[in-house]
C-alpha cells in the first residue's frame, strides 16, 4: 500500500500500472471479480502522480454494462455479498440477479475508499476517489460506465467524476449527497473529528472513535424513528440513569470501533467537508434522490443542486422516518427509482 | 452548601430556613435584591427532606406582582442587570422599565439551579427546581406569582411547577421547552455527557467539556444561521483543514469552560433527560412559544402539549433562523407576545 511516486507525463495520470486479481468467482451466468489494481493518479492535496492500490468488486452479467455502486464512508466496496454463508453487502436488497440494480443486466463495479496514507498524502479529496474510479475503469477494459449510482459521500464521488471525467459515465444516480456539504454538517463532523483527536492523545482511542460514532448516529437517524423508538423512562443501571436510546447507541459505537480505524475515520469524514463541485461543471444527466427527514443533506441543497446542474436532473423526493439512512433502509421505495433511473 | 436533612413533617417541605440576602440595591423606584435563601425540600431522587440555599434574583416595582423567569441550563438568575458597568443579563433586551416584561409593573424573580450536590443526592429534578422556587415564594413573602415565564429547561421546571404548587401561579409562558425531551435531544445530550465523563476518567476535563458545549451548539442553532454564516473554504492551518465553522466552535466551547463546571454540566443535562410531566396534570392556563426551526425541541412537541394541557392554553409560532437559541435572539418578536401574555 506504499504509495510510489511514478515518472509519467501529466496526460498518462490514468494509466494502468499492474494488475493483481485476488478472487475471482462464477455463479449461474454472473462473473465476479474481488480484487485490487494498481492506478496512478495525481491526488489534490499531492505534490505529484502517486500509484495507489484501489480494493474493487466488479459483478454481474458478462460483458454487460457497468454501474458503478459507492455508499457511505463507512460502507465498503462490498455492496453485494455473492457468496452463500457469507455476510450480507450493504445493498444487497437492491442489487442481484432481477433486483433493481440487476446483476443478469448489468455489472456492478465498486472500490473501497482510498486513505490519504495510500495516497502518501495529508488529505483525500472526493477527486481523488474519482480518478482512482475513472483510471480503475481503464484498467478493466470497461472505457465507459452506463450509471454512476453513489449514495451520501458516494455521490459526492460521483459529482467529481462527472465534472473531471464526462466522457466516462452516461448518467448519475445521487442520492443524499450534494455539492457541497452543509455548515451544519460539517460542524458536527468537526466535533465527531475532535472527539477522536481528543482521544488519541489521551490514550482513548476506542472510547473515542465509539463516541464519534454515536454522534453520527444522530445526525443520520431521523428524528421520528427516534421519537418512536426510544420514547421510554429511563432505568437506574450501576449507579446511574440509563436512558433507552443509550442502548442502542452504545452497541452502534462498539460496532463501528470493531470494523473501522480512527486515522481513515478522520481522513473520509473530512474529505467529506472538503467537496465543493461547482454544479455547472455537471453535463451529465442525473437523477438526484432526497429525504425530507435527512437532516444531514437538507432537501433545500438537492434542490440547489438540481436547479444549477448544467445536464437534465431530476429530483425525485422519498418520503421516510429514516433521515440520512433512509438511502440504506427504503429499499422498497427506491428500488422503483433505482429501475426507471438505469432503464 | 452542605445539604442538611431536616426532620419536617412533609407538609412542612417548603418552610423557610433562614434568611441571607446578600445584596439589596433599590434604582429609581425600583427595588432589587440578589440574596440567597435556604429552603426546605424533597428531592425526588432522595430519602427524604434535604435544606438547601437558592440563590436568586428579585428585582422590579416594590408591592407589584412577580413574574418568575427561568431560562436554559446555562442561564443563571441573572435575568437583568440593573447595575451600570455589569455585564447585561440573559435576557436584558426584554427586561427592564418600560420593556416587555415591564420592572415598573412588576417584579422578576429568578433563582440559580440547584445542582445534585446542594441537595445531597445524585440526580436533580425539574420537580425539585420547582419545589425550591415554590418554597422561596413563600420564604419571600409573594404567595403567588403571576406568571412564570420559562425558557428551555426553564420551561420545563414551569410546568413540572404548575403541575404541583397550581395555587402559586397565575399563567405560565412557556418557550422552547415541552413535557418530555425528544429523543434525538435525549441521544444528542447523552454523547455530551459521555464525551464529559471519558474527559473525566482521561484527565481531559476542560478539553471534553469544551467540546460537549461545542456539540451542544451545533444542536442550539438554526440550521439555516449554520448556512449563512458559515459557508466558506476551508483554510489551510498548523498542518490541518480548519473549517469556518470551527473557529465559532472553538470559542464557545473555551467561553463555556470558564464559566460553568464539569460535574454541574452533567447533572443539569441530564435533568433535562429525566423531565417528564404529564401534560394533563396542569390545569394553569399557558402560552406556548416555540420556533419551527428549534430541532432540539420539535414544534410538534409543543403541538402536543397544547392539545393535552388541562388549562386553556395557546400555541404562538415565531419564525426564526435561530432554532432553539431563537428565546434568546428573537427578543423584538417575543416581546409583543410577553406582554399579551402578561396583560
Amino acid at each position: 500500500m506504499t504509495p510510489q511516486p511514478l515518472p509519467l507525463p501529466a496526460t498518462a495520470s490514468a494509466t494502468v500500472v499492474s494488475l493483481r486479481s485476488r478472487a475471482f468467482g462464477r455463479r449461474g451466468g454472473m462473473a465476479m471479480q474481488r480484487g485490487s489494481r494498481r492506478v496512478a493518479l495525481r491526488p489534490r492535496y499531492g505534490t505529484g502522480p502517486v500509484v495507489a492500490e484501489v480494493g474493487y468488486l466488479w459483478c454481474g452479467a458478462p460483458d454487460a454494462p457497468t454501474v458503478i455502486v459507492q455508499g457511505g464512508i463507512s460502507a465498503c466496496r462490498d455492496v453485494v455479498s455473492l457468496e452463500e454463508g457469507e455476510p450480507a453487502g450493504w445493498w444487497q436488497e437492491l442489487v442481484g440477479a432481477g433486483r433493481a440494480i440487476d446483476l443478469e443486466c448489468c455489472r456492478v463495479l465498486s472500490i473501497d475508499w482510498l486513505a490519504p496514507e495510500s495516497l502518501g498524502v495529508g488529505a483525500v479529496s472526493s477527486e481523488d476517489q474519482a480518478d482512482a474510479l475513472a483510471a480503475l475503469l481503464e484498467e478493466l477494459g470497461i472505457g465507459r460506465a452506463h450509471a454512476f449510482i453513489g449514495s451520501s459521500y458516494g455521490a459526492m464521488v460521483a459529482l467529481a467524476f462527472a465534472a473531471r471525467h464526462p466522457q466516462a459515465v452516461d448518467r448519475l444516480v445521487l442520492l443524499a449527497g450534494a455539492h457541497r456539504p452543509h455548515p451544519l454538517a460539517t460542524a458536527q463532523r468537526s466535533v465527531q473529528r475532535s472527539i477522536v483527536r481528543l482521544g488519541q492523545q489521551s490514550g482513548n482511542v476506542d472510547e473515542a472513535l465509539a463516541l464519534a460514532r454515536q454522534l453520527a448516529m444522530t445526525t443520520y437517524r431521523g428524528s421520528e424513528e427516534f421519537a418512536r423508538r426510544f420514547e421510554h423512562a429511563p432505568e437506574l443501571r450501576d449507579g446511574r440513569f440509563r436512558f433507552p436510546v443509550e442502548d442502542y447507541l452504545d452497541h452502534a459505537g462498539k460496532r463501528f470501533v470493531e470494523r473501522f480505524d480512527a486515522e481513515r475515520f478522520l481522513a473520509l469524514s473530512e474529505s467529506i467537508d472538503l467537496h465543493d463541485v461547482a454544479p455547472e461543471q455537471v453535463a451529465v444527466p442525473a437523477t438526484l434522490i432526497g429525504f425530507p427527514s435527512d437532516r444531514l443533506v437538507p432537501l433545500a441543497d438537492l434542490c440547489e443542486l438540481q436547479r444549477r446542474l448544467r445536464g437534465v436532473a431530476t429530483l425525485e423526493v422519498v418520503d421516510s422516518p429514516y433521515g440520512h439512512d433512509a438511502f440504506l433502509k427504503e429499499t422498497r421505495k427506491l428500488a422503483p427509482l433505482l429501475r426507471a433511473a438505469l432503464a
